[in-house]
């Protein structure tokens, strides 16, 4: 029995940006699997079964899902954002990889969503304009050198940032560092992004000088987005806000 | 007299992979503008007037549509993909920065939508699923020793890389120029998608080691997905084209 799996990307929050591929995706589902608040926002139907975890042993998760839409049940795994973006996809294939080899047999797919960054770009202007990276600071994966080396080697070459996972309760100081090591190449006025929970109710957009940001201010629910050295600020005649851009061009403009 | 513009990604191709809120602020408009192609995808109404140009140019286009929301009308500005990745975004808050101050009272918003290599990652598997770079190769905006530094750099602390606007037949050389510097850094069997007008009727998509990819093989609508070091294929049963991913996994595993 060939089962089917679709990793589904549910957007940062609002219900407006989830798009309709991923509607439907869920509208077919029999059974649903991935973090409890993801679930909570999937309406509920008759006959939809919901699997909720914890959102850590993303790899277990992963390895339930497969085991159940090898029954042949049709299985959505959701995941806020992109699912490809420090999200579920990469552990579901790694789940297949590493697993039963008829799961290789399973017809499994990948519904795209808003990741944070875009989210978070789009409500203060286009930070993310020009080249940019987007980086996850949790080092429960990889070595905290990575971080430290790939972040050092974004700043250096002046792309935009985006760090995903910036702080936990069990990943207190890494935030700190990695702004530290920005400092090093970037000036004190740098325009820095704090977008919380973009699209929910409790959102929260800050966008402060490098030289003011303190890791405190961000959370686990914080995507942060760095500027590049040409990163700008439009003042807005309210006082209000302003806006945040980066130019298409770089350099000399002839 | 207030006007509105908001800027709005439609997505790479596929209209079910338009946000809720795309299309409302679409349905709301009185004047779309954009480049020809992208005007085409939106259905026709009463009363919604069309301003399409061609693709370049797109200062001149941002200026004309804050010229038209300043006259009160409520205008969108149609980008493909998402309006904030190399595209209308930055060149409208670029225009309001250098045109005329009346433009800052504007009531300007950006609505996101699914960039190119979120779509394309989702259609191979999980490519971006580590830490990973999104490069313009167009050096009509900045120059190409630009684009070499930030490539090198971003091989070289092995992310993942997407290159958006690859070739054109005025910048035929880049591309070709940009995979010999990768092949400096990365094996000859590194996984290269190629993921040509995804979402649309004319989608292709490529999987191939880099030593096997060439320059003519993409054009103006593909983006190329450079893996990392780390990036995998899996094969399936059926022989079809392979799953590729990147692990969340780096470096040694405790």
């Amino acid at each position: 029995m060939r089962g089917r799996l679709t990793v589904i990307g549910l957007g940062p929050g609002d219900p407006r940006w989830l798009t309709p591929a991923a509607s439907e995706a869920l509208a077919s589902a029999t059974d649903l699997v991935g973090y409890g608040p993801y679930l909570d926002r999937v309406p509920d139907r008759p006959g939809l079964r919901r699997h909720a975890s914890d959102n850590r042993v993303e790899l277990d998760r992963a390895r339930f899902a497969l085991d159940l839409a090898s029954t042949g049940c049709d299985v959505a795994v959701v995941s806020g954002g992109d699912p490809g973006v420090f999200a579920m996809a990469a552990a579901i294939f790694e789940a297949v990889e590493t697993g039963q080899p008829s799961w290789r047999g399973i017809d499994i797919r990948v519904e795209p969503g808003i990741t944070a960054m875009l989210a978070a770009a789009a409500r203060v202007g286009a930070p993310l304009g020009g080249d940019f990276c987007a980086i996850s600071l949790s080092d429960n994966l990889k070595p905290w050198e990575t971080v430290e080396t790939r972040l050092r080697a974004a700043v250096a070459a002046d792309f935009v940032v985006a760090l995903y996972n910036p702080i936990s309760r069990a990943r207190p100081w890494q935030l700190g560092s990695a702004l530290e090591l920005v400092a090093e190449h970037r000036g004190p006025n740098t325009p820095i992004v704090l977008a919380r929970a973009v699209g929910r109710p409790d959102e929260c957009i800050r966008i402060l000088a490098l030289c003011d940001v303190d890791a405190s201010m961000a959370d686990m629910s914080t995507v942060v987005i760095i500027g590049a050295s040409t990163t700008r600020l439009i003042a807005k005649p309210d006082d209000s806000a302003p806006y945040v851009y980066t130019p298409r061009f770089y350099g000399v403009r002839s």
